[in-house]
């Protein structure tokens, strides 16, 4: 079994192989590859893996390397969590849309756009060598955001893909330490799109105890995900912390135009990080790493590659083709949702109807999916133009065509294929 | 055939039976029965309809009641173009949502949904004495605002409604002037919900000419429906004007800040008409009639009636079921489309999918009238604050719970559902 | 405007000049041309087809030709009514199923499915050559069965293509006949498959007159489609005389092994008829024609080319793509149902769901062709195979492999796809 | 925990007693009830089963009852497993429709329609006791045939109800005895209606074993479900048993004229059973339960009840509602499909869309299963007509009507609700 690690600079990774290694009875591992297109990265943090994986006793081996080719050659599964222009691109997403009264996030909004123009492109290209030089039957596992997006348009282009992300796996950890049971024992009626889920129920020994964590600890999960009780209660459901960059946009803005942008706070965190991943005696995560974000990414993308590979046929939630699973929504589009996952992929559970708030969003933002894609993949102006008029928290004119030009200028270098629909 | 018209002290009565009276060979309308509830108004407004039929040669009788059960009984059809809390209810839909931010509008947005919950138990019960005195087969026709929600929620209720605008119908004659062609030989590609309308095409001869009216009468469009031309080029259609309450709303509600409310001003009209139809000599309607809005409804709503009495099976613009029309809906959602008219109602008729952008719009406004109609049916508070939360033009916490409190309040008087949950 | 006929030899095909002739005030046909690969079938039927137009005072050209090429080139609608293998081959649809214990017929069944095996690439090849010569904009009619299947291959393929049948229009000029009104008067509630509809609604005057029609006129329409009346009461509809062939399939087979073939009928027909068509005085059609089927076929065409090129937006009985008209099948699915005509084609109305019965045979004979047009497209045995296996006429094993292999056999001289997937 | 099985009197309840004793480690039951109207078999059945649990060490209490009330009273989950009329009833399904040149099935055809019309009322007032002595929350597995029909039936009228069949689990079992692996290590891409499945894959440590087993154990396999290779290859799957009742329908009828009847054959091991059952020193179930058929009955459901009441999430082959799994079908139809079983039922899990073959057959029986529940539950004479005309194995006219009358006259004392529509 040989795993690929793509965009392996990431300060994340150390926490990820030894997910592996701690699997390494359900899944034995013979080969983890690290790729980055960064060597100073790529060392660092592959000299941390390593200290790691010794300690662990991992019984496979580590290898590094700045060939695309090399590292995917063979692969059984091949993990994507790249940033295209890094961080300082992130803080364009994150910054520039303040210009035209509009939060910036990198995942949503007119910062999660940029975003998908430039990443779509890229894992598509790295897709193509995987199919070539992996063969058919590899797996792509897409953490890379927008994780909807861009496992759509993996899946649009006939690759074999499952999007991941770390929000439920998150809450389902933290709900079972308030139960004191183990993770395993919890499973959430978890539905929506990637960032745009709401918790509808928390079933623990087959009883629903959603109410009970509200009521008991109300609070803390307010808190968490920056939502007040009184709009859980309304929505009888736990919204993901993302839905906080639209119910509550404006205090967000507030705060954003108040505050440091995240990809300043992330930039300083990973520079300090990287300092000590040098430390030739360090072998274990730090616990600076826990402020990066990305909390139990490890856990989920280590879990999700067993089952597809060792076929565990477990219920998961990931990021798949909805089939049916949320009506009013089409067979193709991505959905983020549980679904057993074994090696024939993931199959998405049934589950109850959308809420007809939730459906009205959840269709809204698949619509400005679908032509972010659109434009992503072949730098047609006039679909970039309506994913911004169609995306909930743009959806003005001329608000739409000037925050274009505003994000096509600053993101200039990475986006090739609008260069040749002569955008500029 | 009889014919009554509820709310028939609108200022738009006289012309409304005008267009009877033009149509009898068509339908040979034997009885019109103007009924409202305001004896001023019917009185004025009723004369000067008398003066008009005499002018016209009209072979029918009018008559006129205070009382809803007479004015229904035996009808054929049932036009409902009623106000509940008269324009000064509507002052308040206009007014109070800016102290929230949020622009101020009769069908649309926060005034639009306090608009539905006065009005959606009114028509239902209006329509419950139509069933009972006139028996299931006649025909309910709704002018009255918001009509997709007020088609709906009469549909649902299991009556016998068509919901009509004269939105389209507008289209038509003006594009038929500006072609020198009749107006039946235009037909028009008109498509979405009420209110939230495309016109992705135009056809004449067989030939769209949608490009052409763009290039020879951009401007004039642009001006009409409130959109620049960058807006309808990257759309490929004309957007209904009260899209503009989306694509443009902070530009709306600078204006409105800035300027009377529309209510004012109709009701500054509404007195000079008043007015002048005390004029015993006036037997035509006024120019000032045509500054009051509502164009060409006396044609559409004569030209609906026709058919659905006279069973013509000809193509109009209406609001009625979706039945697989507008695929991404479910079949219950009310839509305003071409259909067939005949004594069986409206069938819509099959057009292209919508694209991405319009469909996620439709999608996320269906998602708010479902709650809409709900909440106004029972007094739900959930549904009500739901509702809010789902509208792209409020969509936000603790801001859709605030603005519902303030309705409430503002609209008690009308709102007896919800004074029964408890709502204050 | 210039209309093509491919298959002109057909011996309707002067009732069908006709009907040119007398639509030319609506739609002034320039040149209509008639091309048959069968010299003196071309020559009998253009002659008489002259003499024809010339009594009607047609102003326009008739021509006849055996290139195909110099029929469609620059034609603005395109009839193809043609028969691969001529009446032989249709005399082996109707008895080669015999020896299997099943039906024989040409539009239906095991028949039915070797005619869509023999004409699908044929007509397909046509239709290529219509794109080419006379342009995308060029409508193809196809009344050359199996219908359905040929037009979903046609639209498959991406050709502007309807289907053309005359059932529904004998159904409504009958009816108008019976109520002393004109045709344009009754509007059919016809629905289904083309040779697999229910009429359920027969509407005169907005009255449904179909209990009317069944207790005065139920012997005749009993005897006419050959379904009695109870089936008729328990349907609550008139089922096409097609379904017979289901409903009464064993007193078919029975009728068909103690008489004639209908082939071996209409091939002396046209004997006669085509020796009638010689003599040079004769200049209208002949009573012999009305039985040979088909009748009000040329009103049908007739009229539909008329709306499509005049663009007349009336209400006709075609086939094209479900989009949504009917529950439960794709929007591709080819469906029978009224529609609007005009130059942008045929936009099929909403009509009340099927009933479950409706339904589940629709849904059954939907399946049955989307395999038979897979097959017949690409010869592919498996697609061959699994169509006649879920066929509800033969749908057992190892029946339909071995009626596959004797229809093969028998048709070899007219499936050069299946030479190519090495059937034999 | 308590267990209620209602017909507990069939000779297979020794054996569901034992999968329920085997399971103690999972899923304690401190009660198990067992339920029959007739006394004699009760007492037989009752004691073995009693027997049977003394050997097994079974820490619960083993019940008898003969009121209905008694045993559903509290309990978690009430297994339904009754036969209205007993075998003499089932003599007639199978024979009666001899006569009509049908054959004769208790499940599906003549015979299975008849077995719904008696089974759905008894059945539904017996779940009507379950709610109101059991709560809402207690779970109804019905193995009662038609499975299909009488759990959709269950779910329509608000009960909380799944439906179990043997077919899968024995598929299971057998697959994993032929590789040597466990059955929990085998999982079937199973998928229909129930008695109308096929098997489209066998996976096996992630790989598709399908084409494996039927090159190595084709032969057993043929023989088993009654399909020769060559459809077995053309379907790309394994048709259920059933299915032979539709591919092989005239062969089946063949073998019936020649034999003695399934239910003849069963009455003769129920009886030679049922004395056996008296022998006090038989503490086992005894070789000739196996000829009895429903092998792996007591293994599915014990399995299934320990999943609902222990939430163990994992994935069984049940009757569950559609919801979007199989694409064509209403969300409301009832499939047997792999599920997650927990606490709160059952969810499908998403599976590639049906082909058309497979697509069109479970359509057209679904059709005809909604008309069978709606006569069963009325006695609506129409509904029962139309059900007959749209069963695949009818669907001829006046064949239905002729065979509804046999039908009915001959299970007259079982079908009150007829009665009350005045079917004599």
């Amino acid at each position: 079994v040989k795993v690929a690690v793509i965009g392996a600079g990431s300060t994340y990774t150390p926490e990820l192989v030894d997910g592996f290694a701690r699997r390494q009875d359900v899944l034995p591992v013979d080969e983890l590859v690290l790729h980055d297109i960064d060597p100073f990265r790529l060392e660092r943090v592959g000299q941390l893996s390593e200290r790691i994986l010794i300690r662990s006793g991992f019984a496979g081996r580590l290898t590094r390397t700045l060939s695309l080719d090399e590292a995917v050659t063979g692969a059984d599964a091949v993990l994507i969590q790249l940033r295209v222009g890094g961080q300082q691109a992130r803080i364009v997403d994150e910054t520039l849309p303040h210009g035209f009264g509009c939060l910036g996030q990198e995942t949503t909004g007119p910062g999660g756009f940029a975003k998908a123009l430039r990443t779509v492109p890229v894992v598509l290209s790295i897709a193509d060598r995987v199919r070539e030089l992996a063969g058919p039957d590899a797996w792509i596992v897409d953490f890379t955001n927008p994780v909807g997006i861009v496992t759509r348009s993996l899946l649009d282009a006939g690759h074999r893909a499952i999007g991941l992300c770390n929000v439920a796996i998150g809450f389902q950890r933290r709900f079972a330490e308030q139960f004191s049971v183990a993770p395993s024992d919890v499973s959430l009626d978890h539905v929506g799109l990637n960032h745009l889920t709401w918790i509808r129920g928390v079933t623990i020994g087959g009883a629903d105890v959603l109410p009970e964590l509200l009521s008991r600890f109300g609070e803390e999960i307010a808190e968490r995900v920056g939502s007040p009780l009184g709009l859980m209660s309304t929505l009888g459901a736990i919204p993901s912390y993302y839905l906080r960059y639209y119910y509550a946009r404006d205090e967000v803005l507030a705060e954003q135009l108040s505050g440091p942008s995240r990809a300043e706070e992330v930039l300083e965190i990973e520079t300090a990080l990287l300092e000590m991943y040098a430390d030739p005696t360090l072998d274990v995560k730090p616990a600076l790493l826990e402020q990066r974000g990305g909390a139990y990414y490890s856990e989920a993308a280590a879990q999700l590659v067993c089952s597809l590979v060792a076929d565990t046929q477990d219920v998961q939630v990931v990021n798949c083709r909805n089939d049916g699973t949320i009506a009013g929504l089409s067979d193709d589009a991505v959905v983020e949702v549980p679904a057993v996952i074994g090696r024939g992929g993931a199959r998405p559970v049934a589950s109850a109807p959308l809420g007809a708030h939730e459906r009205g969003l959840v269709q809204a933002v698949t619509a400005y999916e679908e032509l972010a894609i659109e434009a992503a993949r072949t730098g047609d102006m006039r679909a970039a133009r309506l994913a911004l008029l169609s995306h909930p928290l743009v959806g003005r004119w001329p608000l739409a065509d000037d925050l274009l030009r505003a994000l096509l200028d600053a993101n200039r270098a990475h986006l090739s294929k609008f260069e040749q629909t002569g955008a500029w």
